[in-house]
Formats: structure tokens, sequence, C-alpha cells
């Protein structure tokens, strides 16, 4: 498989640089072709602004629509097309950041802000001259894995945890921009305790991070429901007779 | 009150724009004080990197370290120390932005993971040894309100809508970083149908906002469970009488 590793950390000497220098590793050792987005040695810009088109713009920005006609007219920013292209390559992306207030770093929110743009990652009709969205998109046919780490214990992380379960907190990366454009979101591996690690929790670690880069071509996604398909209304609200009486992010897997 | 109003919107002609216009128009009327972190306007930097640092820093950086380093010297950068000023000089935030892949726009998701910093924010003990944390904290006292604006319709935002409860794609932000500094939040407000508001819609939204300012000082806040009390047990978890059975973000609700 063709790999794109983004990668979200401002330091080379960091607990997370080593993960990913693991990772590459291990993907290369299995057969995979690898590039790389290293966001920070980049110094990759995260604001959506005037400075992201080269086409010339009206009056008013409104930033979904120039978006879109800059990627139509080929004149996105050389680094937002340069993304696309890495991007486009991939069969599979690995997306990877420490967690900071319960999300991807600024620079890593900004990666998808500026890169995933109507045209290219959504807004495309299929031929039924539906939208293609949840379950497909302009990104459709390709997977994701999320490895994010975090200072807390795994159980403040569960289902009945403080902090909220994992899968959930991460919604809106998983499911609200991966599955959106069409990526097939595999579980997220989530390195916990990243605070005061011991050796053996770092071998244990990577041992996990090898059989799920191992899986990366055949673990099954994560099962959220489709939008095209039986499950919404008109209103894109889930029918009544699925997950009856229930609510919360979590009607929106089929279990 | 006083009340900052933070605002992360690249357009000063946008929907988003008139919206604060008229919000700290209201604000005054109301006889508030108010300041403004327009975070476009101030070409504010997102990117947490080691320009944050006025201190000697080491080899390695630790981020969450040398912040807490950073804020007790008095060695955060200017920009940063000045965005501290402002929130600690408020009694309420408004925060205000366009919904973008689900959660706050590079440019604000950044300002909180610069100003936001350990001993400022978080990461304070209280008198009984214990961190303080989740309806308690550094910014304990004040209160938030979130406004953002979505191209979707309400129903798709809903308990079952397709993109997930808007309460719940939001608990990063509202329950993640508001609840979890001891900031009080409250209920969002949600600009629905943004991209085909007509001239009523709009009139309706500023009557809601007109409201929701004009409750500021006394809308009860969003009940979630404090981390300090009778609700989660050693290990964070709720404690199993606790909504019995349940799993998902609703759980952190008292109901």
């Amino acid at each position: 498989m063709k790999v794109l590793w983004v990668f979200a950390h401002p330091e080379q000497r960091s607990l997370n640089a080593a993960v990913r220098d693991e990772g590459l590793r291990i993907l290369h050792e299995f057969g995979h072709e690898t590039r790389e987005s290293d966001l920070y040695a980049m110094g990759f810009n995260p604001v959506v602004g005037p400075g992201d088109f080269e086409q010339p713009l009206p009056e008013r920005l409104r930033v979904g629509a120039e978006q879109e006609r800059g990627y139509t007219q080929q004149t996105l920013s050389e680094d937002i097309r340069a993304e696309q292209e890495k991007v486009a390559w991939a069969d599979a992306l690995v997306v990877h950041f420490p967690l900071w207030w319960f999300g991807p770093p600024a620079i890593l929110k900004g990666w998808f802000d500026r890169v995933f743009v109507q045209g290219f990652a959504f807004g495309i009709k299929g031929a039924d001259g539906r939208t293609r969205r949840y379950g497909d998109g302009g990104l459709a046919g390709k997977r994701a894995l999320l490895i994010t780490s975090v200072g807390a214990r795994e159980s403040s992380f569960g289902p009945r945890g403080i902090h909220g379960h994992i899968d959930e907190v991460l919604f809106p990366v998983l499911h609200g921009t991966f599955f959106y454009s069409g990526i097939s979101p595999l579980a997220p591996l989530v390195l916990y305790g990243a605070d005061r690690l011991t050796e053996t929790g770092y071998r244990e670690f990577a041992d996990d991070l090898c059989k799920r880069l191992g899986a990366l071509d055949s673990e099954r996604p994560l099962p959220y429901r489709p939008e095209h398909g039986p499950d919404y209304d008109e209103g894109l609200v889930l029918r009544p007779e699925l997950a009856p009486g229930e609510t919360g992010l979590g009607v929106h897997y089929r279990r």
C-alpha cells in the first residue's frame, strides 16, 4: 500500500517522534511505500485565508466556494496542492498527534481546514445526482488510522470515563472528517499515560503499533452507518426502528 | 459583566461578522463592558512552538512543562500573555466561529492550545491537595457561551441526526476545554442553514442572540458532573449506580 503519515508534534526528540520513526520502519518492513507530512518540520501554515488562493477573489471571501473554485481551477496555493497530491496518492493515511484540548493541535486542524476542500474531499455528486458523503466522497477507497497520545489513564477515556469515551471524543475527526469524505476510519490507536511511560509500557505500545500497521490493509473499519442507505430519513435523522429510543453518537454505529 | 468576545472568521463582511457586531451592540445595550479578540484581524499565531517561550529552553521541548514554567515565570511570549490578561479580566467569554470539520477553525483551536496553559487554566491544586478540574480550575467562576454557524439543517445535528448531536460534537470544547478549566459552559447557540439564510431567518437568529446575551449572567449552565464530588470513582469512571448500564457522552450530564 501507499501510506501517507501525517505528523503534528513540535519536538523531534519526543515520544511521539519515536513512535513515528518506529511506525515508518514497520511500514517499510511490511513492504509498504511511505510518504510523510511532518507539519511542524514543514512549517505548515494552518490558517485558512486569502493567501490560499491564486485566483482573483471577490470583494467578500466565501471560504467554501473559493476553495472549490480554487481546486477546480488548480489555483489553490502551492502548499495546499502539494498536500492534496499526497493525499490523492495514498491508499491509507496515518494521522498522528498528541491530543491537545481533546482534539488535534491547531497545525493539524488547519491541515484539514485547508487541504480537505470542497470538490476534492467532499461536495461531489454521484451518478444518482446526490452528494456523496459519509461512507462515500472524494476520498472513497482510502483508509485512515488515527494515532494519538494522552497523559490520562485508559479508564478515564473508557465508555463511562470522565473525559468521554475516546472514540466519541474523536468523533469530529473519525466520523466528521474521515468518514464524511469517504475514508474508512479504523479504530484509533491511543497511547495512554504518555507522561509517565515506562520502557516496558513503550515496548507494549510498539507491539500494538506493529500489529495495527500490519493489519492496515485488512482491518475492518469502524462500522459507521453510510448516509446513502436505508438508515437515515430525508431529514438525515436515524430511522426510529434503528437503535430505538436511543440518542447520542453511539447510534451512528451499525452493531 | 465583563465580556470577552473571541471571534474566528477570515471575512469582516461575513454573516458571522454581522452577528458579532450585533452581539457586541446588544451587550453594550445591556450595560456590559466588552473586549474583543478578533483572531484573524490580530493575525494571531495558533501554532504552539519554541517562539512561545522567552525563557531558555531545554534541549528537548516538553510543551506542558514549559508552558507552566513560562506562565509561572511570566516568560510566555507577549501575544500569549495579552490573551491571558483578557481571559483573566473577563467574567464571561463568548467564543464565536463557523464550524469547520466539526470543530473550531485552526486559528481558534490554537488560541486554546497556546493561551489555556497549565498553571493558568488547569493543573492547579486545591486546599485538599487534589488538582482542580471539571467544574473547578484556574478559570472557575467564569461562564462561556459558544456561538457557531453550520450549513446543515437543525435536524441533522439533533439527538439522532447524522452529524451527531451538536452538544456532543462540541463536547471537546464545552466539556473538555471550558468545564475542564472551571468555566461554566452555557448551551451553545447555533445558526443552522447559514449558507441559505433568509432575512427573516437572520432576524429570528438575532432575536435568539439577544435573549441569550440578555441571560448571559443568569442562565443555568450545562449540568455536567463535577470531578470532585460523588459521581466518579478513583479511576475517574462514572459510578455504576448513576445512569446505570448507559455509556456515551450523555452520561456526563446530571439529569
